[in-house]
C-alpha cells in the first residue's frame, strides 16, 4: 500500500458518528420517564386489552424502511401515540391471565441502565456485571434453600432455564458422550427415557425435541385429583421402561404447574431418583418464589434435592421481562455440557480476566446482557421481607376468591386453590340445579353449553377491557382461569373480577341459552 | 368454605402493594437518565476497563440476602458509585476489542420503554408488539436482500439464532421424525452430518452438541489462504460421505467470520447445497448488515439464496444487547419446528388473538421481551442511508488502519482486512530484519518470541485502559486483532491505537528480550 492509496483511504473517512448532544439525550430520557410515569399512574383505570386486531395494528404502525434521519421526539411521539395505547396492561391489578407479572418500575429503570452501560456479561472485562450476577444468584441459591455451591445461570426465562438443564441432564446421564457422537434414540430397546407430569410445561417436551430425545421417548406420568404426579404410576413406568432395557434418565418435576399451580410430592420424586439413578430436575418457573413465603416454603420441600432447578425472576420476583434462572447443583456440570474453546475467547488469559466464571460456558448464549441488574436493584429495594409478605397475600387472594365463590349459587371451582391459581366456571344457578335433576344425556348437554358459555365470556372480556383471565381445558371442561402474579391486585379487585364475570355471563347466557 | 372462613382469609388481606408514588418515580427516571448521560458524555474520555479482579469486585459489592426495604434512592447511589465505575466501556471509541457494538443512546432508552410496558411477546394481546417485531423483521429481510415472505423471530443473539436455524435445518432435513422418533446418530453409516467452516463460530459446534448431532459429525471445511471455505474441500468431503452412505444435511456459510471478517464465497456454497440437496445456513451475525452500504452489499452474494440466516442488529447495527434474529424462508418451517399445543395458551381463539402469528411457535422461548422497540427506533433515528455511511466508515477505518501498518517498519498485518477485522501484530524493526536473516531455528526462536510478546502487550493494554484490543490465535501465531464495529471511532483513534500499541509494544520489549 502506497503513501497515495493512504491518502484515498483517508480522504474516504469523514469521521461521521451516531454521538447525540448530551443534553438532547438527557431530554430524550427525560421525556420517556414522562410517558412511564403517564403508563404506570394509569395502570389501574386503563383498559388491560387494545381493542384492534394484529392486521390493524400492522396497518397503523406500516411504514417503509425508514431511508433518512428523524428526530428522537418525533420517534418518541409515534411510540406514545401509536404503539403505547395499544399495549395489554400486564401489571394491571385486573389481568389475572396466564401466569403474566407486573413488573416493577425500578426494575424497568434498570433495563434501560443496562442496555446503556450495555456490558457483554460474557467477556473477560465484564466483572462487575458478572459479579452482580454470582451474587444475584447465590441470593435465589439461598431464598430457596438450594446448595450454595450449585452454578446457575441467567437466562430469557422458563424455556431457556429448563432447556438449559436438560441439555446437563441428557449429557451427564447418558451412557455414551452425547456431545461427540449426538443422541442415539435409534436403539429401541435402550432409547434414553423423561418422566414428566401430564400437567408439564410445554417447553418441556419441547426441549426434548431440540436435544433430539424425540417427544417419543416421553413418558407422561398420572396426576391425582390434585394434578399432583402419582408417584406410584411413576415408579412403574420408570420399572417397567428399565426391565425393558431402555434408560430412564430423568424426572421432571414442577413447583407449580403453569395450569393449576400443583406442585409434585418432591420429596418422593427425589427417592425415587435416588432409587433409580434418574436426574431430577424441578421446574420451579413458578412456583420457587413461594420460598420467599415462610409460610408456603415447606410445600416446596425436597426442592433442595433436585439436580437442577428452573426458576423465573419475571414470575414471582415481579422483575420486568426477560429473566429466567437455572441452577445446576454439581457446579462443574455446566461447564463440562456447554464450555467450549475458541481462540477470540480464550486466548486473553490476562490477571484481570474472569477464567473462572465465564457465563458463556454455563449455557447456550454467548453474547449475554446484564439482566442480574434489574434483579439486584428490586431485591434490594423491597427485600425479601415484603416480597415473602407480598407472595403470601396473592396466595391469599385467590383463597380469598375462592371463598367468595363457594358463597355464589352461579359459579363453581374446578380446583382447590393451589399457589395463586385457581380454576372455575359460570355456572348459573338455574343450571345447576337443573344438571343435578338431570339424565345423563341432558347433563352432557348441560356441559357442552357450559364450555359455550364460558368461551364466550372470555371473548367478551377481551373486549370489555375492565378485567382479564385466561382459560383452560379440565377434562373436558373449559373453565376460567385467575393467577394472581401480581402486586397491584387487592381485596377490591377480587370482588369486582367477580361481579364482572358474572355481569358478562348472564349477558352470554341471556345471548346464548336455548332450551334443552 | 363458610361465611366465617372467608372473613379470616380476607382479615389476612392488608392488601399491601409495591406501588411507588408516581413523582418518587419521575424522580427515581431522571435520576437514572442524568446518570446514563454523565455515562455516554465520559466514554471517549474514560478507562475502557476496570482495574479490579472478579474478586474484588465480588467483595466490593458483597451484601446478604436483603431483608428490609431501603428507598431507590439509595439504591442508584449504589449503583453509581460501586457499579458504574467499574464497567467495560463499550462503545468506547478505541475499544476495537471482539465483535462488541456500542449501543444507540435512544436504544437503550427504548429497553427501559419496553421493560415497563413489560409485553410478553407471545401471548395473545400482545398485538402492537407482534406488530412492531413484524415490522422491524420485514426491514431486515429488505435491508439484506432476502426473500419477504421468509418468517423471522428476534432473539437474543447470534447462538439462538443459529440454534434455531439449525433445528429447523435438522428436523427438516431428517428422514425420519426427530421431532417425535429424536435424533439417531448410532447407525454410524446413516449419520446427519454438518459442513461448516474452520473458522466457524463456536456457537455453531455449541448447537451441534444441544441438537444431538454430535460434534464428531461436524466435517470442518479446509479454508483458502484468505480463510473463505475451499468449496472444492466442501464438495469432495460431501460426496465422500455421500458415498459412505451418510447423509450430508447442511453447510453453515459465515458472512463475516468471527476471527477476520472473511466472507464464504457463497455463491458457490449455495450452488453446491441445490445439487447435492443440502440445507444452506448463513451465520451473518457480524457481517450481514454490511448490506445496507451499496458498496458492500454484493460482498453477501448469495445470501439471498439461504434456507435459513442468523444475522445480530446488536452488532452491526448499534444495538444494545440483546439483539438477535433468525430468518427462515420456507414460512412453515419454523412453525413446523417448534410449535406446540398447549391448552392454557391456544385456548383463546377471540377475534383478537393473534393465531396468525404466534412467536413462541417460530423459536425456543415462550416468554419474550419486546426487544423490537430498540430496534424500531434505532432505525427510524438514523435511517438506513446513516446506517450504510457509518457502515462504510467502520470498514473504511480499518483499511486506513492497515494502510498505516503498512507504513511501519515495526508492525505486520497477518491478514488483509476484509468487512470491519484486521489481525496484526508488532512485530520490532530489528526482529524483522533480523528474521530475514535468520536460520530455521533462529526463526522458531523469534516467532515465539513475537508471541510473547504480543501476548504481553494485549496484558500491558488492559491495565493501561486507552485502548482495548482483542487477540487471536492465527496458525500458531498469537495475533492482535481490532476490529471496528463503533460509530464512535473516527481516524484519530486509529492513529491513536497504533502509537499506543507501539509504545506498550516497545517497552514490553525491553522489558522482555534476552538476546536471541
Amino acid at each position: 500500500m502506497t503513501e497515495k492509496d493512504d491518502h484515498t483511504i483517508a480522504d474516504l473517512i469523514h469521521d461521521e458518528t451516531f454521538d447525540m448532544d448530551p443534553e438532547e439525550i438527557r431530554k430524550i430520557g427525560y421525556q420517556m420517564v414522562d410517558l412511564l410515569v403517564e403508563y404506570f399512574k394509569d395502570m389501574r383505570t386503563s383498559a388491560i386489552l387494545p381493542n384492534k386486531t394484529l392486521q390493524e395494528m400492522s396497518k397503523l404502525i406500516y411504514e417503509p424502511l425508514p431511508q433518512n434521519e428523524q428526530t428522537a421526539d418525533k420517534i418518541l411521539d409515534e411510540c406514545k401515540k401509536k404503539i403505547m395505547p395499544e399495549m395489554i396492561r400486564i401489571g394491571h391489578p385486573r389481568l389475572l391471565g396466564w401466569i403474566l407479572s407486573s413488573g416493577t418500575p425500578v426494575g424497568a429503570f434498570a433495563d434501560g441502565v443496562a442496555s446503556a452501560l450495555n456490558q457483554n456479561v460474557s467477556v473477560s472485562g465484564a466483572g462487575m456485571a458478572t459479579a452482580v450476577e454470582l451474587l444475584v444468584i447465590d441470593w435465589i441459591k439461598e431464598i430457596i434453600g438450594y446448595d450454595p455451591c450449585a452454578a446457575g445461570l441467567l437466562v430469557s426465562g422458563g424455556s431457556l432455564a429448563n432447556l438449559t438443564a436438560l441439555t446437563v441432564a441428557r449429557n451427564m446421564k447418558a451412557n455414551f458422550n452425547v456431545r461427540h457422537c449426538g443422541m442415539k434414540q435409534d436403539r429401541l430397546d435402550k432409547n434414553m427415557v423423561l418422566y414428566v407430569s401430564k400437567e408439564v410445561h410445554v417447553c418441556v417436551p419441547k426441549a426434548a425435541n431440540i436435544l433430539g430425545i424425540g417427544t417419543d421417548n416421553i413418558r407422561y406420568v398420572n396426576v391425582d385429583h390434585n394434578l399432583r404426579v402419582d408417584t406410584e404410576d411413576l415408579r412403574k413406568k420408570i420399572v417397567e421402561d428399565q426391565k425393558n432395557g431402555l434408560h430412564p434418565f430423568c424426572v421432571v418435576a414442577s413447583a407449580g404447574t403453569v395450569n393449576t399451580g400443583a406442585i409434585d410430592p418432591l420429596e418422593s420424586i427425589a427417592d425415587i431418583c435416588k432409587q433409580y439413578d434418574l436426574w431430577f430436575h424441578v421446574d420451579a418457573a413458578y412456583g420457587g418464589f413461594a420460598a420467599l413465603s415462610s409460610r408456603l416454603k415447606p410445600l416446596l420441600n425436597g426442592i433442595e434435592r433436585a439436580d437442577s432447578i428452573a426458576i423465573d425472576p419475571h414470575k414471582w420476583l415481579f422483575i420486568p421481562y426477560e429473566a429466567g434462572c437455572v441452577l445446576v447443583k454439581n457446579s462443574s456440570y455446566m461447564k463440562q455440557t456447554f464450555a467450549m474453546g475458541a481462540e477470540y475467547i480464550h486466548a486473553n488469559t490476562s490477571p484481570i480476566s474472569n477464567e473462572d466464571v465465564d457465563f458463556s460456558d454455563y449455557g447456550i448464549q454467548l453474547s449475554r446482557n446484564f439482566r442480574a441488574l434489574k434483579i439486584w436493584m428490586s431485591l434490594k429495594q423491597y427485600g425479601v421481607l415484603k416480597y415473602g409478605r407480598l407472595i403470601d397475600q396473592n396466595v391469599h387472594l385467590i383463597q380469598y376468591f375462592a371463598a367468595l365463590i363457594n358463597e355464589t349459587t352461579d359459579f363453581e371451582t374446578l380446583t382447590d386453590p393451589c399457589l395463586s391459581i385457581i380454576c372455575f366456571r359460570f355456572f348459573p344457578t338455574d343450571l345447576q340445579k337443573m344438571y343435578n335433576d338431570s339424565s345423563s344425556i341432558q347433563k352432557e348437554m348441560i356441559s357442552e353449553y357450559l364450555n359455550v358459555l364460558n368461551r364466550d365470556i372470555i371473548e367478551c372480556m377481551r373486549r370489555d377491557g375492565r378485567i382479564l383471565l385466561s382459560s383452560t381445558i379440565l377434562g373436558k371442561r373449559f373453565v376460567l382461569r385467575a393467577c394472581v402474579v401480581n402486586y397491584r391486585t387487592t381485596k377490591k379487585d377480587i370482588v369486582m373480577i367477580l361481579e364482572i364475570v358474572r355481569e358478562l355471563g348472564s349477558k352470554s347466557d341471556k345471548k346464548l341459552r336455548k332450551p334443552f
